[in-house]
C-alpha cells in the first residue's frame, strides 16, 4: 500500500521521509524512514542501501545516530530505515522479551504458529517493501539495490543477500549474528518462529550455512568491535563466517575494530566506509 | 571535583568518555560527556570546542545525534558535552515545564530565590568545569577553547563569548536565542532567574545587548533552519543580532538554510562546518 509521508525532514542536503503504510505481509501499519539525497530525482534516479536494525530497534535509531546520510549525501545514495517486526499484533508474548517478538523480527518469514500470522519480514524486506518504494519514489533506482545491518540486521543483511542472488549488488555489515544456530539469539528466535526441531528450516537463514552452498561471487565488508560484549559472549561469531569463506574461496572481510563495542558510536564511526563500500557496486 | 569516568566509549578513532563529578556551582552531581580525538596526549594537548545544548537536554544528546566527533576526529578537537541545569535539587517546580528549572538553566547564574541556590550555570560552565577538565586530563590545552551550542545553548555560547572577552578563541551556534529579552523563553527564564523588573541584569545575558558594547573582535557563525518553527515564532531573532552586528561593525555569518527544521539532523547536516570554523582559531 502506498506510504503516508509524516514528515520531511531537511538532512545533509536532502530530505529524509518519515514514512508510514499497511503491509500485508505483517499485517500491520509499518513505519519508516527513507533518506533521499540531493542529487535524487526522478531523471537521475539513485541506488538503495537498505539499512535493517538490529534487536529493540526501529527505523529510527539508524536515521538519528548511524550518519550515514553524511556520505549518502555525497555519493548519491538513498537509504532506507525499515522497522525490525511487526507492531501491535496482539499475540501473547510479543512485548515479553527484548530478543523475541516485537523489534525482533529476526528478518525470516515464521513458519511456527502464532508467529507466522505477521511475522513475514523476510517477505516483507524483499519483496513489500521495494515495491511499495519503487512504485512510490521515482527518484530511486530498483535495479541498483544494496544491503547492510546491524547485529540482529547484520544477519539479515547477509542472510537475505546470499538468499536471494542478484537481488542486491552490494553487502555489508556491523557486528552481525552471523552464525544464529550456533548462538543464544538465533536459537531462541530461530525455535520460536521456526520451532526447536526444523533444524533443514534453520540452516536455509544461517548465513555461515548459506556461505557454504552460496554459488555467486561475494564481498561482503564485516566490521566488528573488539570491545562488544555481544561478541566475547559468542553471539556473532564472525570467526565461523571467516572459516566458511575461506573453505568456500568466498571474498568476506572481516576487521576487527579495536575497543569498539556495540553500539551505534561504533556504527556511525564506520557507516561512511559502508556506504562507500556500497557505492563501488551501486554507483558504477 | 574530579570526575569519575562511568564509560569509555571508542569513536571515531578517539574515546568518548561518559563523566560524572559532584559540583559546587550547582550543588548536585553533574553528568557529561568528553570525546577525546585519537591525537590528544598530554604531549600533544587538543583544543576543547564546548558545545552547549538546548532546551530538555542532557549532555547525551549532542555526542549521540549531533556528529560533531567526526570531524572533531579529523581536527584533532576534543569537544565537551555538558548537561543543561542541575538536576534534583527539589526546588518546587523545577520539572514543571521544559523551558525553565531542569533541563533549562539557560547558562546563567540565578540570582533570585530559590533558583539561586543552585542554578548557577554561568559558573559552572566558566569556570568549575573547564578547571576539573583541564586538571585531570591532560590531553586537553586549556589555552585553546572555542564554544557553540544550539538554541538555548546557542545563547549560552554567544553570551558567554561575549561577557567573557578572551575565554573562547571561537564561537558559533545552531539556532540560537540570540534576543532572549524579546522572545517568551527568555523573557520567562530572566523572570524567573533573576526578577521580572531586573532589567539591566536581563541586558548583561542577552547577546543582541551585549553585542552592541562588545569590544573585541567577532567572527560568530551562526545557521539557523528557515524551516525552524521556533525561528518562524520570533524565538531565535537572528535578524535582530544582525542588526546590532552591522551597527556594531562586528563579524557575524548568519546563514538561512533552506528547510531546515529545529532539529538533530539539523544540527548534525552543519556539525562538520562548525568545528571546521571552530578549527580555524583553535588549531593555528
Amino acid at each position: 500500500m502506498s506510504f503516508e509521508i509524516t514528515a520531511t525532514i531537511a538532512s545533509f542536503g536532502g530530505k529524509l521521509l518519515k514514512l508510514a503504510h499497511h503491509a500485508k505481509s505483517t499485517s500491520c501499519q509499518m513505519k519508516l524512514n527513507l533518506y533521499l539525497p540531493p542529487s535524487a530525482t526522478p531523471k537521475t534516479p539513485a541506488p538503495l542501501l537498505i539499512y535493517l536494525a538490529g534487536l529493540t530497534c526501529t527505523g529510527d535509531n539508524g536515521a538519528e545516530k548511524g550518519f550515514f546520510q553524511a556520505a549518502a549525501s555525497k555519493k548519491g545514495i538513498a537509504i532506507l530505515y525499515p522497522d525490525t517486526s511487526p507492531r501491535g499484533l496482539n499475540i501473547a508474548g510479543e512485548d515479553e522479551s527484548y530478543d523475541f517478538g516485537s523489534g525482533a523480527g529476526f528478518y525470516v518469514d515464521a513458519t511456527k504458529e502464532p508467529w507466522s500470522k505477521g511475522y513475514k519480514m523476510e517477505s516483507y524486506i524483499t519483496d513489500e517493501l521495494p515495491q511499495a518504494v519503487f512504485s512510490q519514489f521515482r527518484e530511486i533506482d530498483g535495479g541498483r539495490v544494496g544491503i547492510t545491518g546491524h547485529s540482529m540486521g547484520g544477519h539479515g543483511a547477509i542472510s537475505l543477500f546470499l538468499r536471494h542472488p542478484g537481488m542486491y549488488k552490494s553487502c555489508s555489515a556491523f557486528a552481525p549474528i552471523t552464525n544464529p544456530s550456533e548462538c543464544a539469539w538465533g536459537q531462541k528466535a530461530f525455535a520460536g518462529y521456526f520451532g526447536e526441531e526444523n533444524k533443514s528450516k534453520w540452516a536455509e537463514h544461517d548465513s555461515t550455512e548459506l556461505l557454504k552452498k552460496f554459488e555467486g561471487e561475494t564481498d561482503i565488508l564485516i566490521d566488528v568491535g573488539t570491545g562488544d560484549n555481544f561478541y566475547k559472549q559468542g553471539q556473532l561469531l564472525p570467526e565461523n563466517f571467516e572459516k566458511a569463506a575461506k573453505e568456500a574461496g568466498k571474498k568476506v572481510t572481516v576487521r576487527y575494530q579495536e575497543g569498539y563495542d556495540h553500539s551505534y558510536f561504533f556504527i556511525s564511526s564506520f557507516a561512511g566506509e559502508h556506504v562507500e563500500h556500497a557505492a563501488r557496486y551501486l554507483c558504477k
